[in-house]
């Protein structure tokens, strides 16, 4: 088995794993109780974040443990946005946040605040100069990931932070991807993280909040953790989630250098292996263990599902994939194909065998899915062009809509149309997405009886 | 070591550990991925999820899994506050609640709902038919502990149940106290607990919804745990929580009836080895592994410290001990004597050599207490009668108020008062136990220039 998915949640490292162990007997105890296991487990508290503040780059009394890096982040932003509700009640965050974030911008909404997503470029980096220019006088705070969680680009932080702090917002950094790496640099004004990305265990995640950030929790509080995450604090957990970000940060240079490499040979060598593929996201400006692609005419689901039997576990941003119907809303975003997409993440000690041997089935699994589907051969020869085309593809599920405009735009004389009615709703996105590639027209879209007609024009 | 505190955390219990080290190995991807480390994960929680509800006594459809009890409650009450808004905002709680359950009531007073607390008998139960006449029109939720946390006393629960579901409001009930020694019988609507109080690992609480109950889960959600827990799974903390509750469960008769000979033998040894005590809850309707007594001129945070001293941890419901300054609600609400308060709660496989050492070493320890604040002894003689008279106990803390009023008690005729300046919160309790516990008459409280003037009068 290779486990190619570490950006969802890693492996349990052997110093994790280690530190949990002993500190289930030592740490088991209520650390505000004034006996010896209270002390002996407030001691490990306090050394825990002492080591994880270190390594954020904060002050031990700014920072906290919360049950999992979505509660830091529901509440950093809830917090946040209450301890500035003088100032307004607008919320600004990239379009390519992680879901913990939209979810809590949707929460501000239903509660009657409103929030502005900011736009990301091809690459999923937002512009600076945008994301400024977003701010308004009632912004109580602003989100930004340090790098994307499905294609890993980084996004400008610190110029970002800037851009904040002459607005005089706080800024929200969600570097849950990213912590394991190195810390965050840049005037952040609220940090969250979250251990099981970067090998600790799950149950855990940091909230940081720098001094003199205003900063009011909400729902009912106790006296644990400053006051910011209620609940009996899970010790062992924390000590094994400190203990591993300090380890896996004393191997991050290397680990990063080496896993870079790998990365680069998937991106450099996917498109010459498989024809049809875009690998997305920033080619430099990146997290160095994850890359992501898309494959034309190939679901997501049964890719993931021919993956998995060859041994590869891997995670895709396509609709129809584990739980949900709906695009990655980050590919959206960036306006690339979200069809056969799939995000490569290497867990730290992954080898360059098991980089190569993916290399070697995934031609022969994409190829597979793609004659299963009936898609057009790579260089299928055209045969005598036809006047315009209208392809029925209602009631079809992605990627079919675009398998039968592949097959058809040969038909058409260069300067025609084809007209895809679809009722699939990735099909907004993929066919877009696909003339992109092509080099093809879209024309657009316009309502019809049933579904929606994307007109597409042949120019190549 | 003799750890006596179990009621606030339990050490892992050795099943508990060996679930959650096999399930570090197998449970630590994302239970939503499709791929093989997913799919493991999944059937791991399923399976934690079917134990947990059997032990419960519920559907697995009706469990979900959060981070800890205390978040377990949290979110029971405001999703179903929320889920029967339009009924009301009032809710309806016992005086002895868990502070997770009184935090939650203060949220709903700062947000604009009402909340009626039913007073206790001194023995720390409610009265159901008082219980029944709090629940209004506008009542959308009740709550109700299966026993109390602090001084061990089960709470009528089937019969509060009972009149709850004539009125049409959900019962919550907190069972985290009782949950391990077996399942809470009656007509629950909703039900929380937490694993390490029963010896599983922190990190995990427990929250059942019956369907049918109106419940809206408050604040940002995501797709996990039906909507009502968001954030990543801690699978193998659930994993050791729901093989734990099992174990524990599965020994519970036995351990049960082995531990509360123990305690009777606390209760019935105490009150004869330590002069001027008063042991405190329902002598039969109980936990049976805890026990608590509070001890006539002694404060608590010496007496635990000289406790720990001997090598035993016990908790205490007196102010000053931990990080809290006034002194338990709980003992409060019962009218019972707050100094010198000792909560004894045993953990499984407690020995009878070591409640035997404890009962050897308490009278020392406790004498030696009062001896250094200078309290009366048990069977001081009486100098001649004085008239009424006043003693300024201005600036000192507890238990200094009441030994004064003990010391001089026996100099004012009988008939006469004694009053007693104070502004020590705990004097506001402790004067009228002492009296209850001496016989003699608390006449009444009175502003004074400083602090409060506390009169006592002569009985006996």
């Amino acid at each position: 088995m290779s486990y190619f998915d570490a950006a969802s949640s890693a492996p349990l490292h052997p110093v994790a794993r280690q530190a949990l162990l002993a500190s289930l007997d030592e740490g088991w105890a209520d650390p505000a109780r004034l006996y010896r296991e209270g002390r002996r487990a407030g001691m490990l508290l306090d050394a825990a974040r002492e080591a994880a503040a270190e390594a954020v780059g904060c002050r031990p009394d700014e920072l906290v443990f919360t049950s999992s890096g979505t509660r830091a982040v529901h509440s950093a932003v809830s917090g946040a946005l209450s301890g500035r509700r003088r100032v307004g009640r607008h919320l600004v965050l990239s379009a390519v946040e992680h879901s913990s974030v939209l979810h809590a911008a949707a929460a501000l909404e239903a509660d009657g605040g409103s929030f502005t997503e900011v736009p990301v470029e091809r690459t999923g980096a937002v512009d600076p100069s945008e994301f400024g220019r977003a701010l308004r006088a009632d912004t109580a705070l602003a989100c930004l990931q340090s790098a994307n969680h499905e294609v890993g680009t980084e996004q400008p932080v610190a110029r970002v932070a800037e851009l904040c702090a002459t607005a005089g917002v706080p800024l929200l950094v969600d570097a849950a991807q990213s912590l394991g790496w190195g810390a965050v640099p840049g005037g952040w004004s609220l940090l969250t993280a979250s251990a099981h990305k970067w090998g600790g265990p799950a149950g855990v995640g940091l909230l940081a909040v720098r001094k003199g950030v205003r900063f009011a929790p909400q729902g009912p509080a106790d006296e644990r953790e400053s006051g910011r995450a209620p609940g009996f604090e899970n010790i062992p957990a924390i000590v094994a989630a400190a203990a591993s970000l300090r380890a896996v940060r004393a191997e991050a240079e290397a680990e990063a250098a080496r896993l870079r490499a790998l990365v680069d040979r998937v991106r450099a060598e996917v498109p010459r292996l498989v024809p049809d593929v875009e690998v997305v996201g920033d080619p430099a400006r990146r997290l160095p263990h994850l890359v992501t692609f898309s494959c034309l005419y190939v679901d997501g689901e049964t890719l993931l599902h021919e993956l998995d039997r060859a041994d590869f576990s891997v995670s895709s941003g396509s609709s129809c994939t584990s739980s949900t119907l709906t695009p990655s809303h980050v590919l959206k975003a960036m306006g690339v194909l979200t069809e056969g997409n799939v995000r490569v993440s290497l867990p730290a000690g992954t080898t360059g065998a098991e980089v190569d041997r993916f290399l070697e089935v995934l031609p022969g699994v994409v190829a597979e899915v793609r004659e299963r589907l009936g898609a057009p051969a790579a260089a299928a020869p055209s045969p005598a062009p036809r006047a315009s085309l209208v392809v029925d593809s209602l009631g079809r599920r992605c990627p079919i809509p675009v398998i039968e405009l592949a097959k058809v735009i040969g038909e058409v004389p260069v300067g025609s149309t084809v007209t895809v009615l679809a009722d699939d709703e990735a099909a907004r996105l993929d066919i877009p997405a696909w003339c992109e590639m092509r080099e093809q027209e879209y024309v657009g879209e316009e309502p019809a009886d049933r579904g929606t007609a994307y007109v597409v024009r042949r120019l190549t």
